[in-house]
């Protein structure tokens, strides 16, 4: 189950590094530019989660492995984008699979450092999200995970559902998958049906939309 | 004295988790964003300071009451804001007790690690300003904090107080009602009187000013 | 050859305090937002690479010196600005200068604590760069060496020519000055020819620029 996990997380740091560096293309970054946004993308999360828990060495320094990962996929990108167009939908299903492996990891890190659920399952979230969001804010856009999609809801989920199965002391295996394929599930679901969360609604709203339903047209 | 400064560490916590839920709700933020961006304006500053000081475990680790009140004082937020519309002023009052709770304990955490009034003043500053600074960030905009009004500024004050109160001393409830009187006082009357700083003015200003008086009307 | 490092490092501090307190006079900061941005520029990667490595004290906490000198060079900034022009180009120049130096403090500090040399050049790079992105990022821009110049890319070349020379077993100040030439000239060249490295170009983009072509006027 143990090397399951290592190449699941290995995989996950690839296509994260590819969503950074295609993020990086549509802002028409250079070379270097895709290669520190697709490790940021992959790394950020996990960086964030390990000095947050005061986890010395950061993961990415004491395996070098991932950073030699995130940067191969992120020059691969940086080439094949040019003459080959990934479909979009395919990278998508990819992301899910990297943010349930990463929400999974997360949670036990900092289980493994904590003892305490609650942090887990907010270490667990940070792992999977946090880069995305370093990757938003470096190339300009607002977070789009803290906006529409059920992104980090998902990986919420998952949290919580390894907590749950933790506490029933099941066997490893089970655990583990059971937490990835509710992640999984949860997020494919919603890219599949373009399922989200009910959105904040300030009491005000509602007067300002009557407002804009009896003026017809307008500069806004 | 403890138990007061206790008490209005977790009110200030609350407070700015409100803040960062209705920045989220201003962006049309799900549920899961609004407590994001809660949680992190409230424990952002924080973390910070024990990541920059190597105090661990993090302070909402150690204590998982921080995020739990930040998380309900956001999840209440989401629901209340749909009925009910806080007057902003009491906000940004309440927000200034925060600055200064927060400023003041900042200081102290880092005066115990460093034992320097440097460094504590600028970990005060921090802790009271940072999860402002992450929640503006988040949001996408240019962080107000370093703009135009009197905040940061009345956290340094605060600080300052406390460096010399401290030097002086006087008996720790002096000391502590003196340093959060100070900001508390200085933001509560820039708030009131809308004070500012003197901006930043390049020399080019000045010959701009006089080339835009001399033009009338134009597509700026 | 120490004694030659230490005042560069402190020059360094002092130009990128400079350029994030121009900054911040560009989006009209008021004075304690020009010492903030300062700081950060000046002290920001280096505070993220004692973070990742877990090196504590930080730098500017175990020596108050730098904090100090980013804050008066900020604060003379603010005041100076009002009255005299420099010109751009010199602070360019001294810009290169400063990240030629930080890649090769941030450099040695990463060897030193993990003997791994592509983790030592990954953290000369942060050291060089993260205060400038973190400088954009908090004046609202999206980060420029992310983009265009070739900037990161001549820190990147400085690092690895270190760890070259390193391997090579020469004397420290060949070393150390050969490192610091790599990045200087590199990034002087880059600045006075105007170079830039091939930017990321998606398949589609042809198909973008023919349709371009073809369309005569428009509202783009």
């Amino acid at each position: 189950m143990d090397v399951v996990m290592r190449i699941l997380d290995f995989a996950g740091t690839a296509v994260f590094a590819v969503t950074g560096a295609l993020a990086a293309g549509r802002k028409r970054m250079d070379i270097f530019g895709v290669v520190v946004l697709g490790c940021v993308t992959a790394l950020g999360g996990g960086t964030l989660r390990d000095v947050v828990l005061g986890i010395q060495p950061i993961f990415w320094v004491s395996d070098t492995r991932y950073l030699a990962v995130a940067t191969i996929a992120a020059i691969c990108t940086f080439f094949l984008a040019r003459i080959w167009k990934l479909p979009m939908t395919v990278l998508m299903y990819a992301d899910a699979l990297g943010l349930a492996v990463f929400t999974v990891i997360g949670f036990q890190k900092a289980f493994d450092a904590t003892h305490a659920y609650g942090i887990a399952i907010v270490m667990g979230v940070t792992t999977g999200v946090a880069g995305g969001l370093i990757r938003d804010i470096l190339s300009g856009e607002v977070p789009l995970i803290l906006r529409r999609e059920i992104y980090a809801s998902a990986s919420l989920c998952g949290g919580a559902m390894l907590a749950l199965l933790s506490g029933l002391e099941l066997p490893a295996p089970i655990v583990l998958s059971g937490a990835v394929l509710t992640t999984l599930v949860i997020r494919v679901v919603a890219l599949h049906w373009n399922l989200s969360l009910p959105l904040f609604r300030f009491e005000e709203d509602k007067e300002d939309e009557a407002r804009r339903e009896l003026r017809s047209g307008g500069d806004d």
